[in-house]
């Protein structure tokens, strides 16, 4: 039984959710999102690793800790981030109060904010926005609310996925936003995923933690990461299903359905990123371990002459050859292999000539490239994702008082 | 006695240098530089950490090994980086060839490339053009040999100076390339200084390491490293001075203006760098270490956010925050203090309103930024110096077959 009319955050049983303009972004956008369990739910996160962590950030990873939730809140259009103490108490308040109306301690509510740094939260407007905010909060909730996580974002991130687990429908659902960053709207990945699942507490750690290794943290736009960056995962186990533990059968199908859910959030990161017009597929194979595999790619990912070099269309292997030389990895010249969709460029690292590069151009022309690289040193591989580097990236980058 | 018709690498006493167009590049440029000393020279190098090391990068790493060199043997317009057996062949031969009409061993001759990666030097037109090349050689050759190392440069980049030790004059002169890469002409930074100076040899490396680390490590314009990076330094001692010991105070006077040298070339590479329309000059106060001041100056020197808003004469010091929290050393929040030219931004890791954000338009309007960041950590501090990114980056890295 497919719920039609539900979807994202609130694809899973007992999940409502809402979004408003709050008077924080300007034209009427919405910019202030409710998430809120019927029941209370465990609740895991991962958050960014940067240094300068925004207010919301340091108290939903404290909150976290304890793992039992019922409510998210998070704004757009401001990051409530480098704003001290009164960035702090900000957004402690707004929990409490987010608390008050649907009923539990703020300990259960956690904070998020997404958008531009350093500007205090104007939290006149966002009280104020409250009372009409968790009222409005329903099963179908979920497009307002993926809307009010975006900042430069183009359209809303959804995605839902059912599972059978032990004979019972299980229900996966998320919304994210991001991906690349902009004034006054910097910001980049926020991620919420909602499941009804009956699971312990450890697997749906071990989960999260394997799908944001292998999606989110295999996507690469600018290199850069932010302040406000966090993955929220919420079990509210009313689903029914039998209890699903750690290392079983089932908690490998539950994480494969978890995965496909976060693939396909990744994917549409991937697609709005900003000002791409190629999107890469980085293969990494034939690498001494995972390690080495993902610096590699992770290193072509942030090349800004690779990215320059895809976006003009321009068969320029010889940038990818020092991105690997560039990763800090053990790499022998004469063992690498660099195709681009089916060409190969080169073998034993030395360039195949004029007439592959001829052939590559067809495959450069279109949208979505594969680059393969074999560093015949071993057996593991990495995959990634990245985009390239245009004119629009840096028009949007460069803020409203520029050169644009 | 300033010599006012020579200069670069022909400043010193015994030094003659040349350049000549051997057919690497179209439309006659100059594209083959041999730089030789009378005398046998001490010689030290160092090389692009880039596990992808062009053939002449492997031979000359080799060959100072040894310490002895008589000559430089230097093209543009091809990086023979990625070329295999053959490419080591080809380098191997024209240090040979260039020895013969010299006078001295292979062994004694440096061979330097710069230009795309992955093509085989066009060996034939090269060897024809060796013999009007060392014809051509002169102690005022130092202008048309720093014309034949350009790739992208829009200018040839010479520096020289004088300082007496124990009475005499010893001369220092020097040529660079750079800095910024483009296909067809894939390179980064290449430099040559020469000096007549008697000196030990451990004394003239540890010179070449301080330059290197103080002046062409302080650098960045767009974070990659090429397969092809090399700093040469030769010592020919002809300027009849006392021997420079390692440690003395004659040692320090010579760094000294090696120093200044150095520095003086960077900031024609800096100036020079691709599409930049800010030079930005970043200072890193009260780190605990050495180490974790560079990290950050790095850090914030690629971050694609923090120069794309530069670009947009942006004050978004939200982004000089976040790159500062991603450089991956411990850093406190409310410790740290931005400002760029005299207007403060930050304080106690809090902005300081819009009023200071009004005034640093001013300076952000300005070509020549300084932006510092006070860590409160500690005592050390480290220097930078980076770019804006632009349109015109994006541009020329897009190549020729871009939508440019």
């Amino acid at each position: 039984m497919v719920k039609k009319d539900r979807g994202g955050v609130t694809f899973p049983e007992g999940f409502k959710a809402a979004g408003i303009h709050a008077g924080i972004k300007k034209k009427g956008a919405l910019d202030l999102g409710l998430l809120v369990s019927e029941k209370e739910a465990l609740i895991v996160g991962m958050f960014t690793v940067n240094k300068m962590k925004a207010a919301p950030v340091q108290i939903s990873q404290r909150r976290v800790r304890r793992g039992i939730g019922m409510a998210i809140i998070v704004n757009s259009g401001n990051a409530n981030a480098c704003t001290g103490e009164q960035g702090m108490a900000d957004a402690m308040l707004l929990t409490e109060k987010v608390g008050h109306y649907i009923g539990c301690s703020a300990q259960k509510v956690l904070p998020a904010s997404t958008g531009v740094i350093g500007r205090n939260l104007p939290m006149t407007s966002i009280l104020n926005a409250l009372p009409a905010l968790s009222e409005k909060i329903s099963p179908k909730g979920y497009v307002d609310f993926s809307k009010a996580i975006m900042t430069t974002d183009t359209y809303p991130k959804s995605s839902q996925k059912e599972v059978l687990i032990g004979g019972k429908i299980v229900r996966i659902g998320g919304s994210a936003k991001g991906v690349g960053m902009i004034h006054p709207n910097m910001a980049t990945m926020l991620v919420f995923i909602t499941t009804d699942a009956v699971i312990e507490k450890d697997a749906l750690r071990a989960s999260l933690h394997q799908i944001v290794e292998e999606q989110f943290h295999t996507l690469s736009v600018d290199g850069d990461t932010s302040t406000n960056d966090s993955v929220y995962l919420m079990a509210n186990q009313m689903a029914g299903n039998p209890v699903i533990g750690k290392g079983t059968e089932w908690h490998r199908e539950f994480t494969q359905a978890l995965m496909e859910v976060a693939s396909e959030l990744r994917n549409l990161l991937l697609r709005d990123a900003e000002g791409a017009t190629k999107f890469l597929h980085l293969v990494i194979q034939g690498a001494r371990s995972k390690s080495d595999a993902k610096k590699i790619a992770s290193t072509i990912a942030k090349s800004l002459l690779v990215k320059t070099a895809f976006y003009g269309e321009d068969v320029n292997w010889g940038r990818i050859m020092a991105a690997i030389g560039n990763a800090g990895v053990p790499v022998r010249t004469e063992k690498i292999l660099i195709a681009v969709g089916d060409v190969a460029l080169v073998e034993h690292g030395v360039g195949l000539g004029v007439d592959q590069e001829e052939k590559a151009l067809e495959v450069l022309k279109k949208s979505d490239i594969t680059v393969t690289v074999h560093l015949g040193m071993g057996q593991m591989t990495a995959e990634y994702w990245t985009t390239d580097l245009s004119y629009e990236y840096v028009r949007i980058n460069a803020g409203y008082k520029g050169r644009t």
